[in-house]
């Protein structure tokens, strides 16, 4: 009962796959819930021009409405230029009103103080000066702020602590990268926004894949089989993933656990936050 | 029996009693502990002048030795003199190297590009700003950023979340304001750090009381009955707390929980963040 369009699935690809429509759903109904329980009634999020923070403003806007979301467009010295004109294109395609906030001068007093001048340190500072300004934007507006880092990122630690991992709500922390492509095209994220390579955009021409030294399809499938399907390592080496870059993606994951957790508080009372003293984030008595 | 010294116990004080040098050989075996099982060796920490992080502070170089704990003084133009000299102070007491970064320009360019002047703004961003200086540190020199929230902030939530309510580890969040009190003496932190009126020092002549509207001796003991002791508010109300304050004090707990939790992310597969992917801050394989 062969069909003659039927292709094999690599490994993984069954377990990535979703309803676009019905997800797009559930994380639009996610979104109004949680911002209306707190009774603020508003959002705010940092809009780089890529295709993540585009589509969580695409949810936030089909969710709350154009008029109770703020995008913040948040361009260093260095960003490519293309960055931003993205963004103001997804600002025009939703109908929204974003405001520009250069973060320039603060990097570089920053990195005139402390002397973080190589990339990487600077690319931290760069994205806890983003946090800092939407977190301020967050307590003057009443807006919470709406996290735009993919469970691959999540998964992998690609992101810094306190700075684009930090947020009151995260609607795409649950999908990988190409499950965030895959509601990309339904949420009429423009091509040219869907199709240029991943970039932290933190010095010219990065590229994450670069970076990463493995592509987000590879990865994704194997992540959502290691972490989902939790298959062992013997099975996805079967499978067909080298063993070195099992080893190599493990160990990115159990290393980072650190930033997908609170600080550790030494326990020396009856009841000690965050080990007996735990309630949900939005806890009413 | 009767004993012509004993005194009429206030309610909540038999709950904050605790024995200072067995709970500081505790807290530094934490810092110890968990300092070494990260590999890392070393600790950063912010050392504000006030009671806090000088009792972190000792800690630490009681737990690592003077060679391996860097205390980074950061103070804003509006800080009071009296911080920068306490700071430098135990310093010198614990013999230790520090190192001094104004944060005036950063600030200033923050408050120019983002518009936040008022002090209640100003005072988050120059948390988060030092959060910043902090976290650069610890990437470049492999030092954990050790915490210095008591247990009484971050119950009310009286502390800037990606602020200084972040950390790696944090030895005094177990312990209330009173309770840290009890283990400065013992720890030698001089009586003029110890004696001041509390004060987050975000602008001149702040005090934790007066902004608070209690003191930290009356809800410390208040937040024991409630939280250690878990009694009602019936019961607390009984014991000779005013209605009005146990109510304000409940609110401000309750209210603060989005603190002291991580951001809540759409589940939308079998595994996902926070929900059901859960293993502790340093998981090992």
């Amino acid at each position: 009962m062969s069909r003659g369009t039927a292709h094999r699935l690599l490994p993984g690809e069954a377990e990535l796959r979703l309803e676009p429509e019905a997800t797009i759903r559930i994380l639009t109904g996610f979104l109004r819930h949680e911002v209306e329980r707190v009774g603020w009634g508003r959002a705010v999020l940092g809009l780089s021009g890529g295709i993540d923070s585009a589509v969580v403003a695409a949810l936030a806007v089909r969710a709350l409405g154009p008029g109770a979301v703020t995008p913040l467009l948040m361009p260093y010295r260095a960003s490519h230029p293309l960055s931003l004109t993205h963004a103001e294109q997804m600002l025009g395609l939703l109908g929204v009103v974003g405001e520009k906030i250069d973060i320039t001068p603060m990097v570089d007093a920053f990195a005139q103080q402390s002397g973080a001048t190589d990339p990487l340190r600077l690319g931290n500072v760069m994205a806890r000066v983003r946090m800092t300004v939407l977190y301020d934007r967050s307590a003057a507006d009443h807006a919470l702020v709406l996290g735009t880092s993919n469970k691959t990122e999540l998964l992998l630690g690609y992101g810094t602590l306190h700075g684009d991992l930090a947020s009151a709500l995260n609607p795409i922390g649950d999908l990988y990268k190409t499950q965030v492509r895959a509601l990309a095209g339904p949420l009429e994220v423009p091509a040219g926004i869907r199709r240029k390579p991943p970039s932290a955009d933190l010095w010219p021409a990065q590229s994450d894949e670069a970076d990463l030294g493995f592509s987000y399809d590879e990865v994704d499938r194997l992540l959502a089989l290691l972490v989902d399907a939790r298959m062992s390592r013997a099975a996805v080496v079967r499978a067909g993933f080298s063993a070195a870059l099992v080893d190599r993606v493990t160990r990115m994951v159990v290393r980072s656990q650190f930033k997908r957790r609170l600080p550790v508080i030494a326990k020396v009372s009856t009841r000690s936050i965050g080990w007996d003293f735990r309630y949900p984030r939005d806890w009413r008595t």
